[in-house]
This record gives structure tokens, C-alpha cells and sequence, in this order.
């Protein structure tokens, strides 16, 4: 199997396995990416072939669209008061289950639905685990576009890289889903995500950062076995 | 005088004030609402009788139609590497010269353009200096429209009071000009100014706060003197 497939294969068995970890009733926050896809290709399935009873909070227009294509009845923040257990991808995992998120540019609706989420369970294969946020992915900031060029400057007042991120089949840089564009903060390395998560906030302009700090309750790693097999590990 | 004649006058008299603050070759953030509003026409005429060579950036959509209308060459922080000074109102005011901005909606652009200003100055009337912040006025919120009941949860669980603020003219929520809503976060005061606004811009879904903490550099205050005529004290 080349490495692409088996990279897909481990992002299927923990989109599948995380989608078992939902039960009846619950309001579930649905993420956002391609492990997050096999979360909602399955949860689909278990809606339309076990009757199971959920509503699920899509993190992004993709999600949203995901979500209705595959029978997940789809609710908003003002139709529930609580969201029970919310299933979503990650750039990079630290040690301590901290996140880097935004890749995909839905960082501030993920960060909405998990942050309020009572189980945040993170689904990734092994290739996402780091021993130190932000040395190989950037931080993704998304700004409000008037805005961008003092937060660059900014970013790099703080010791950090900053590039506006450009789009592919669009000219121009990335628009968000709600009109904004990413900035991608590269650090070499981060020492305390807690501590730049909350400066990285505090700068007007910045509407969010991918920093998922302390959020996270679970995360499901999809490793390859000694005998090449695929299997979950489950982190707590 | 009626009263409101009054307060009217102490606008105008620290607006035109704080329009003489400006120098030549100044690039000046043009603050929002009805006291800012004499400052950008003084600054006008200025331009136009003076030949004052500025650049205005504009905190709303408002000053932009005023500073054009004024004649004021209007810029983007694309145009511009600093700005010099920015003069904008404020709701309320404490003798630290802390901030409580946003009846006007306008304080996510403010703070951008307010915030990275070499000189902030902050025009108002007598009626806005307050002992401590937030007895009066609710601490304005921009909120991201998918997240106003959840935000309204957790302002809930920080101790404070949430109202969706309503529109006049249309029906339904007041928009702003980024096309978010804005939530009234009433405090029963608050004492520690620089730790709510941190705290808020901890919060998914809240944009911005109108806590403006540690940027004022001076302010004007326009007071009736003991013989009734208007004055104007400097603060810094």
C-alpha cells in the first residue's frame, strides 16, 4: 500500500471509531477536514441504518454540506443550550493535547462549537503527534482584512513569520467563511501555547488564533502496527 | 442653554481642540460618533483652509463619509505604516483612562486603528469621566452572529448581564459594519479593567470587547466652568 493510502486508511479507522463514541440524544459538533469527513460519512450511516437520534453542529459550510449530504439532521448554536461530545481534526498534538487547527481555515467556528463541547475528542493519524507546538506547522490567525498588514507587523514584533495565506482556483488570498483572511504566524517553536494563545487574542484585528489550548479531552491516534496493521490509540 | 444645547457645545469645543493636536504629514486615525464627528470637520477645514497635508484613516464606515465629505484624504492601513495620532470619543472614561467604548458599534475598527496610534486622544464630554468603569455602560461585544446564544452563556458565567442589542430602522439585531452583532455585557462594575478584557478575548465568538485598557495617551474633557462657560481640561 503506498503511504498516501495507508495515511487514508488510519484517517478512516479514527473518523469511524470517534463516530461510535456518539450515543442517542446527543448534540454533536461536527469537524471539519478530511478525518473529520470519515467521522460524518459514519455517523451518517449509523443515522440512517441504526435510527440513531442526534443533531449535529457543523464547524464550517464544508461540514454543513457534509452533514445534510449524509442525513445528519443539522442544528445552530441557538437551537441547543449544550453541546455533548464534539469530533474534529488537528494540524498538530501536543504532549499535553494541545492543539495547532486551521489548516483548513474553519478555526473560528471549531473553535466555537469545541470550545463549548462537554467531550472534545481529537481524531488524527500519527503523522499529527509533535513533542513541541509550532515547529513544523504556522499558527493560523484569522483577521479581519482591514487589518492585516498591522497584525503582520505585529506577529513580527512578537517573533513571529507571517505570511497572508493565498487561494488556489481563486486569485487573491483565502477568504474565510465568514469574509475574513488567514494569516499564518510561523514560530519556531512554541513554549507556552497558554501564554501566546491569550497575546495572540489580545491583538485587535486578530478575530482568532488556532491555538486550541486545554480544550481538548480525548484525542484517537491512528498509528500503524509492527505488523503493519492499522490501530487506534486512545489518549485521555 | 438647554442642556443638550450644552452638551453640544462641550463636543464641539473638545473636537475642534483636539483637531489642533494634528501637525502636518500626520496620518490620523478619525475616531466614530457625534464628538468625533466635530473633530473630523474642524480637520476639514484645516485641509481646506490651511492646506494641512494629512492622511485620515477611518475607524467606520461613518467617518469614512465624513472625512470624504470633509475633504480629508481618506487612507487604509494598507496606505500606511504608523499612525501618528487618532482621536475618537469614548463612553465612558476612568481616571487610569481606561476606556469603555461601542455604542457606536465601532469599536473593533477602533481598537485596530486606536490601538496601534503613537498618540490615542480621547474626546469627551464632562458626563463621561467615571470613579471605575462599567457602573453605567455595558461592555460592548462583536459577536460573530452563529455564536451570540453561547456567548451570551458564558458572559452569564462571568458574572454579567448579556442583551442583544436591537436595531432602529431594521428590524431584528443591529449589524456592524463587519456584518457581526453585538452583545451588551452589563457589569455591575468592574474592577479589574485589563483582566475582563483579556478574559473576553479569550472567548470564542467574541470578536472584540470595547474595553480599551492601557491605550488612551491624553484626554480632553469638556467641563462647564464655575462662571458657566465651556473649558477644556487636559488629562495624561
Amino acid at each position: 500500500m503506498s503511504s498516501e493510502d495507508l495515511t487514508r486508511d488510519m484517517k478512516r479507522t479514527v473518523g469511524i471509531e470517534a463516530a461510535h463514541m456518539v450515543g442517542p440524544g446527543d448534540v454533536v459538533g461536527l469537524g471539519t477536514g478530511s478525518t473529520a469527513e470519515f467521522m460524518i460519512e459514519e455517523l451518517g450511516r449509523r443515522v440512517r441504518e441504526e435510527q440513531l437520534d442526534i443533531v449535529g453542529i457543523p464547524t464550517s459550510f464544508d461540514a454543513s454540506v457534509l452533514a445534510r449530504g449524509n442525513g445528519i439532521p443539522p442544528g445552530t448554536l441557538d437551537d441547543v443550550d449544550r453541546v455533548d461530545i464534539a469530533i474534529d481534526g488537528a494540524d498538530e498534538v501536543d504532549p499535553a493535547m494541545n492543539l495547532i487547527k486551521g489548516r483548513g481555515a474553519a478555526h473560528l467556528r471549531e473553535k466555537i462549537v469545541d470550545g463549548m463541547a462537554e467531550r472534545f475528542i481529537v481524531i488524527v493519524d500519527e503523522s499529527k503527534l509533535v513533542e513541541r507546538l509550532g515547529t513544523k506547522s504556522p499558527v493560523p490567525l484569522e483577521v479581519l482584512p482591514m487589518a492585516v498588514r498591522p497584525v503582520m507587523r505585529t506577529v513580527e514584533a512578537m517573533g513571529g513569520d507571517p505570511v497572508l495565506r493565498m487561494a488556489v482556483h481563486k486569485d487573491g488570498p483565502v477568504i474565510t467563511d465568514q469574509g475574513n483572511m488567514v494569516v499564518d504566524a510561523r514560530f519556531d517553536g512554541i513554549d507556552d501555547p497558554g501564554g501566546l494563545e491569550r497575546a495572540l487574542n489580545n491583538v485587535p484585528g486578530i478575530l482568532e488564533n488556532g491555538l486550541f489550548v486545554g480544550l481538548a479531552t480525548e484525542v484517537l491516534v491512528g498509528r500503524i502496527s509492527g505488523e503493519g496493521r492499522i490501530e487506534v490509540e486512545r489518549r485521555t
